[in-house]
Parts: C-alpha cells; structure tokens; sequence
C-alpha cells in the first residue's frame, strides 16, 4: 500500500514548551531526522537536538490561513520525496487543535509512510503549573477542550452549548476574545464567581499563572496586561482552592503596603 | 515554607503506557529516584529505567476505595521522610482522572515539596492509533474527556448532560457501562450512525481499535470480546473517515471468505 522509497513522516508533538516534555520517543526520532519541519512556537533548544536535519520553520504563529496549511502539506510531501527520515515537529499534541488531519491527508494522498507520537498537551501543563488537577472526584468529572468561534456565526454549532456543560473548560487560542467568552458562559448561567486561571506559557521559564473569577473576566476591557504568548484560560470548581489562596496572597500584600 | 530536610516528591505522568511515551524529564527523574510508588498499570520496562529505587506497587487495578487512596497518601509521606527523591509515577496524565489533588493535599499538609511532571494521556494516544485527530476544522472545535457514572444517581450533576454536546466525546473507564453510555446517548438525540471507537490498550503492542456506530455499541449486551485491558471510547465525528474505511475492509474480507 505505502511506498518505501520515499522517507516516513513522523508527526511528533514537541509537549508545551519545555524542552525536557517531549517524549522519549519524539526526542530519540528527532535526533535522527533529516529534515524536521517545525513550528514557530517549538523550543529552539528542542530544535538543536536534530543535528544533522535540514530546519525548516512552517509555523503560523498568528492566522490561519488555509493556503499556508496547503503550502505546509506540500512542503511535508516534498520533504518526504528527498529525505528518509522527516520529522513534522508540533507544539502540543498532534491531534489535538493541531490540523492534522489535512497533513496526514496529504501524506495519505501521495502515499508516504507516517507514524505519529504524541505530546503533552498544554492542558495539562497548566494543571501542572497550578498543582490544580482538571478532574477530581467529587467534583468534576469532565473536562472540555475548546477553541472558541466567539463572533463567527455558527447557529446549529455554538460552542458555548456545545460545552458550558462541562465541570471543568479549557479554551485553547481564547486569548483575545476572553472576555466575550466570560460573558456568554455568564448569559447561560455560570456564577460570576466562577474560579477562572489564566495561564500564559505554560511549563515554560517565564510561565505565568493568575487568578480570577468569571465576572472580573468579563470586564476585562483590553488585554494589554497579557503578553502575545500562548496562553490558556482554564475555568471550573478544581480551581477553587488555589484561586482563593490567590487572593488571600494578594490581600495580604496589599495589607502589608498599606501599613 | 516547605521543608527541605525531608525528601521531595515528584509526581509523574508515566504516559499511555509504552515505555518510550514518558517525557525526558520525566524519565531522568525516574532514572535518579531513591524510591518509585507506581500504579499497577505501570510499563516494567519503564520500571526498570529506577535502578537504584525502592519500588512500591500503590495502583488500584479494579475499584477505587478511597481507604486505599487514603493509604497511598500516607506511603507517599512517609517514603518523602525517608528518601531524597520520591517518584509518584501515575498512569497517562496525573492531573486528569489521577485523583492527584488527593496526594497533592498529603504533601501538602505534610510540608513536603512536590513538583508535578505532565504526561500524554491515553486519548492522545488512542488519537495517535486512529490517525483521527480528536478536533478537526469545520468538524469538532471541542472535545470532552469524561468519567461516566453511569448507574449513580446524581440529579444535578448528570455525566450526560455535562457532556451530549461537545463535538468529541472520550470516555475514560467507560467498558463496563459502554452500552448504557450509548444507549443514553441516543435517548438524548445523538444518532444511530454516530462514529463510535473503541480502544484497548493505546500505545501498548497488544493495542486494538475496534470501530462501530453509537446504534451497534448500545446492543452490545456484554464485553466478553473485550480484554480486561484500559480501554477508551471515543465518539465523534472527526471518525467518520476511518470508521468507514474500516467498516469497507470489513466487507471485503466477508465477500473473499463467501467467494
């Protein structure tokens, strides 16, 4: 069915940041690439272990215009007709808001060998960050991964029915329109003080974690506070205790000041 | 704040269960630890990387007896009293479906430093062995990671509700109560043909991916077919396409055995 002459594709997930949360075996395939076609967003660090691979950048750090996905999807093919071992190196998990799925099409359309090795997804890094578990018994259940449309018009598809219901939600890429997000889950009935982290660069040095609550997030009228960095905005009860040790933190300092 | 002249403790995503699906970090911590409590489902071969450790067996297999978790608690401060480098090596991720927030209270009530290393968790595995991606452009924006509780009777708080609407469902501990799940499913409008997988032992060698529809999963009136093994359903219909391919394959071979 596949052809072996032509490389093999690996689909690898690079993990958050942190160059030591790719796996194993990401880590070991890496080293032996030929070509690696990476994201903009992978550790420069992780990148310098690929020694003796060709480098190319194909990441879209902002936008996500589908002629640049088809230019990558022939970038990958190409790859694959002129190196044996190629690895697509991206942030996260592969599979997971990634657009795999128009990749390995295009590896499947032209008949290349692919394996794909997964990654820490940035979820869990940021539940790492807060030591705040995204399930816990007795209180949540669930957990929802979510990139939101906010403002695209999808009537039979909204995300905010397709995953208010969840105990916990993670939204991926809801930087910018954050406070949108707070007040549609507020007009279907969440709590204004619904324990909300905001985590930017997880597992990475200069990761940030702050606190707050559902009704702060939407009036939250710019984000000039936040850096342009990847950031994760994580809602639910499991935050509870660390988002009120949080602020009794802040208070203290305030108090502390103000003496 | 934190005690140093007790040990500290790290606790680990071991991954989906393939040794080589560990992060970096994770295995050079592994590789340097003085004592490891792991789960039963725990790869050997990971095991063995802790040469020089004290392993000790904490996982609950079947059932989840909060006495048990309560015991583990109690062996993971004591072995930090004992031990400079304490390994608490959890299956898949430990901030999802770990019960981490349990050990993480221990440690914490105890004064003992712990730190967190995330892991890949079993659905981006089961994700890796489709080849489906869990979230795919114009298809699925948002994916649910859910613990059913079937049977139990929690009014407010309905699995079903949390979840019916996220674009991808992923049942984790699902196999037993897999057909009720489905028939719930379908009593809440989902239809007959909706993309159903089923999941043994993601990454393991003795993996299997077995597809089906929603209508087929809700008839099936035991799992004798299915192994003992840590199983994953997932529904979506980022499937659709495998799912098909499949169920082609299927017919084929019946038409080769009948010619």
């Amino acid at each position: 069915m596949k052809k072996k002459s032509v490389g093999k594709v690996f689909l690898i997930g690079a993990g958050p940041g942190a160059a030591d949360l790719i796996t194993v075996r990401g880590l070991r395939l890496l080293q032996s690439a030929d070509c690696v076609l990476h994201d903009a967003l992978v550790s420069p660090e992780l990148l310098a272990e690929a020694k003796q691979a060709e480098l190319i950048a194909v990441g879209k750090r902002c936008g996500k215009l589908s002629s640049a996905q088809h230019f990558i999807n022939k970038q990958l093919v190409d790859a694959a007709h002129k190196f044996p071992i190629v690895v697509r190196l991206k942030g996260g998990d592969p599979m997971l808001f990634g657009r795999a799925e128009e990749e390995i099409a295009a590896l499947e359309a032209a008949g290349i060998e692919y394996e794909i090795v997964p990654g820490v997804t940035a979820a869990l890094a940021a539940s790492a960050a807060m030591a705040a578990p995204l399930t816990q018994r007795g209180v949540a259940r669930s957990v929802a991964f979510i990139t939101p449309s906010v403002g695209e018009s999808q009537p039979n598809n909204a995300w905010e029915n397709q995953t208010i219901a969840a105990d916990t939600l993670v939204f991926y890429m809801g930087r910018r329109v954050a406070a949108e997000i707070a007040q549609r889950l507020l007009g279907l009935g969440r709590a204004q003080d619904w324990p909300v982290a905001v985590i930017e660069q997880a597992s990475w040095v200069d990761q940030r974690v702050q606190y707050t609550d559902l009704g702060s997030l939407a009036h939250i009228t710019d984000c000039v506070t936040w850096s342009d960095a990847p950031t994760l905005i994580v809602m639910g009860e499991v935050l509870r205790q660390r988002q009120q040790s949080a602020l009794q933190v802040e208070v203290a300092l305030q108090r502390l000041w103000m003496a």
